[in-house]
């Protein structure tokens, strides 16, 4: 049902592109209403406006916390045209009708980001908006509602085409709209309350980016949020969906290993396909790290989504440039670094500005949500219940492959030999499947597993993996313990005279 | 701070469980205003309350729309007790303090659920409700709110306790609680409007569970959700955290399997171990349908989920009763075939009621959510490219195949023989690896591939997989294609007398 617009309610905390509407509607011989600031801001647009106390003749109290709060701005919004009793009641207490609303939020979440005092920030909790936004949005059969200065120009198009008129689509559109504000606000009102969730699992994330599609090509995808704030793109086309996934799972891992903690091999280099790390290595230099991640499965990487904790030099960048990947993740590039692998236009090349600072994640399952903390740390001990101490050189590698063990989709065996990858078993249905296919791969690429390291995301339940392994000629094994079975792996370390360390801290992850 | 009690305002939908706070807020010399139907509920219980229309001099407008929405009672419930000139202006304005605020909200959701008639549903989005319940917890540093009948006997212990007087701690956890609940009306209101999300990722789900830990015993969990609405538990220990992501790919899994779909093969029985099957069979008892499945891999059983679309039986009870099982799912068991499986008191077994209806996932990932459409359907056609067309008894296995591949994680490869799977490789970094893996697989329990068929979630990048799987003894795959190299695999296949069906449907999951 196509409406006219007459009247307008007109307060807001954002201005900027107001004028432009607001001389449209005055045009259109709209007569506004106002409050406050907005009020002054029409006044010197020399357009008439009318304010609202003159229509409550009640003035703004407790400091502005009560302005609008009145029946007669409530009644102008939520009169029901239609309604022969709601007219009456309308005449009978002077009530205006109110055809339009274009109210704001205050800046609840702005203010809590720039300061920690509750008191400014309690001040930013915005009680008459949202009762006028969701007012409007309820009577939207009635009333065009606009709450955000981001549908200025789509209503002013709107009103111009129509000659001042909305459609009750259009006027529904809207409403949604203004409810998706409405309740983006209180979520994040109740994350400052309540940050760790209570009675509810509450998210709001603004800043759709509708992908191509989802995992598969029949299937629709969105992400939301603001990759930006992490990443510069310096090259490529749009991040798909599988790309993100990958790209997550590389910078949880890369943020594992920070260029401080390591004097002698500062620089770490990973591969990553279908969220698991095929190859990753720990060395000196960029490029060796990058020759010793691809060298371990040189297969897999084809493809890949390669992560770095260094500056891409003119020596890495063209070594990879030898090869097909879909993302390449580092910190920095040198210039001609990002000439060389800029000569692919596809590949989506980003600069990690600054690490990814959650400490929850979740996903929807069944018919509800799951939540947890994530997986920080990795050792609650470092306890060596072997036949001898780990080697200096050995206790190096378990640490390097306890780290990577963590970020590889369980069951989870991860064989290390000079901090790098040799061989990896992952998303496995038994822990000896696992072990079977990490030595395969060492072998396929002609490893020697003598003196290398095992390291585990769960315990063993019985003590074929280390024989096994000892047997592959492996020495050095870590893993959390945890089985009612652990005496059975550790006597055989005994026996043999093999490293064990136990974690005491499980890395399951699905 | 502690602050006294001295007046209330109460206007509730839901009035069940009122008359004992009331009677409690009465006898500590509580002055209560009320509305409509709470007010005369109050009197029922022949203790006195003030209409708040007597406060306003306002009748209630609209049908009710507008009842509360006054200056009056938004400064009461506003001002702040600490600011002399909102103290001055309360007095001037003669607006009474109202320290405590008893307001729920309009059963939106429920009408939702109950009815599609848009009228009833936008009647049921509250304004006032909301409006007066965001003031109140906005000046918690001097009101009390309650938003749900769940806090009367909290309130009420407080009040006892503490002679009508609560702490600034106290009046915040209220607060961060009514933020909770009309967030949440708020979210559900959005979902109504825009139920493919739009603007925002909107979500909210009550009724948190606390898990005893996340995925590993470091990481806290929380389920958001009602688990029973989907299963009764018969028995068993609480679902971990684990056990919900696998319990959700068993069920993801079974859904697929109709028993009508298949007269003679009607049973199909799955396990799974880390969100991936290790075992599924289809055919004609409940009971052989088990077997098969657990002689698919019967080392990686061990403390599986299970899952079955039909009644469990008293001869299928005694043989799952051999092996150590975490978690079995059916959509009924036999009296007896209950009491067998009982016998150990961990177990937990769950009767599925209806299916999951969902038709959207998300997960958090970056600084973001990524959400898509749920992986529906199996093939967009059917095109048979090899040497030959596939037999009855291979388009059975084919099929079978395909949809076991869709639900292991990417890359993944399916074996099958008779409605069996023999063999999987999955969570792999490169095909052939899944292929090598899958087919060691087979070879370990002695399986003979002679005659099997391979399904493939994703394209092959090069003949090597067909010819691997041919020399295995395969004789007949099935792959979505779309690789730029199709033609080397269909050629392979044409060559050797083999049969190749494109299903035009990736299947990635990750």
């Amino acid at each position: 049902m196509t409406k006219k617009i007459q009247s307008a309610l007109i307060s807001v905390f954002y201005k900027d592109g107001l004028d432009a509407l607001v001389r449209l509607l005055h045009e259109q011989g709209v007569t506004i209403y106002s409050t406050g600031g907005t009020q002054q801001f029409i006044e010197k647009l020399e357009i008439p406006c009318v304010p609202v106390e003159s229509v409550t003749s009640y003035p703004s109290i407790l400091g502005g916390r009560v302005k609008t709060l009145h029946p007669k701005v409530f009644g102008g919004i939520l009169g029901r045209r239609a309604n022969e009793q709601d007219i009456a009641e309308m005449k009978q207490f002077e009530i205006p009708e109110l055809d339009l609303v274009i109210v704001d939020l205050y800046p609840f979440e702005e203010t809590v980001a720039n300061t920690s005092d509750e008191k400014s920030i309690i001040e930013k909790i915005d009680v008459g908006g949202p009762s006028m936004i969701r007012g409007a949005a309820k009577n939207h059969q009635d009333v065009v509602v606009i709450a955000s200065k981001q549908d200025y120009s789509f209503l002013e198009n709107i009103l111009r085409e129509q000659q001042g008129t909305t459609t009750l689509e259009q006027r529904r559109h809207f409403a949604a709209k203004a409810f998706e504000v409405c309740a983006h606000y209180d979520v994040a009102i109740s994350q400052y309350f309540t940050p760790g969730f209570d009675n509810y699992f509450l998210s709001s994330v603004p800043k759709p980016k509708i992908m191509r599609y989802g995992e598969n090509p029949h299937q629709q995808g969105v992400f939301y949020g603001e990759l930006n704030d992490i990443f510069n793109q310096l090259n490529g086309k749009e991040l798909s969906y599988n790309n993100l996934v990958d790209v997550d799972a590389a910078v949880q891992l890369i943020q594992e290993f920070s260029t401080d903690n390591n004097e002698q091999m500062p620089y770490t280099f990973a591969i990553i396909k279908h969220t698991n790390v095929c190859g990753v290595s720990q060395r000196e230099s960029v490029k060796s790290a990058w020759d010793s991640a691809l060298a371990g499965d040189p297969e897999s990487a084809f493809g890949g989504v390669l992560v770095c904790n260094g500056i891409i030099d003119v020596a890495t960048a063209h070594a990879i440039n030898e090869i097909f990947f879909e993302v390449l993740i580092a910190p920095g590039y040198d210039e001609t670094a990002l000439e060389i692998l800029r000569a692919k236009k596809n590949r989506i090349l980003l600069q990690q500005k600054k690490p990814v600072g959650v400490k929850q994640q979740f996903r929807s399952l069944l018919n509800g949500v799951l939540m947890q903390q994530i997986d920080e740390g990795n050792y609650t001990k470092w306890e060596e219940a072997g036949g001898r101490e780990s080697t200096p050189e050995e206790k190096a590698d378990l640490e390097f492959a306890n780290l990577i063990c963590k970020h590889l989709k369980s069951n989870a065996i991860a064989l290390v030999k000079n901090r790098q990858l040799i061989g990896k078993g992952c998303g496995q249905t038994s822990r000896i499947d696992a072990l079977r296919q990490s030595i395969e791969k060492s072998k396929q690429f002609n490893f020697d597993l003598n003196g290398a390291v095992l390291a585990s995301d769960a315990f063993f339940p019985f003590s074929d993996c280390v024989q096994m392994g000892h047997e592959a000629g492996i020495t050095a094994f870590i893993q959390p313990g945890g089985s009612i079975r652990d005496k059975d792996s550790i006597e055989y370390c005994q026996k043999n005279n093999l490293a064990m360390v136990m974690t005491g801290m499980r890395h399951f992850k699905h």
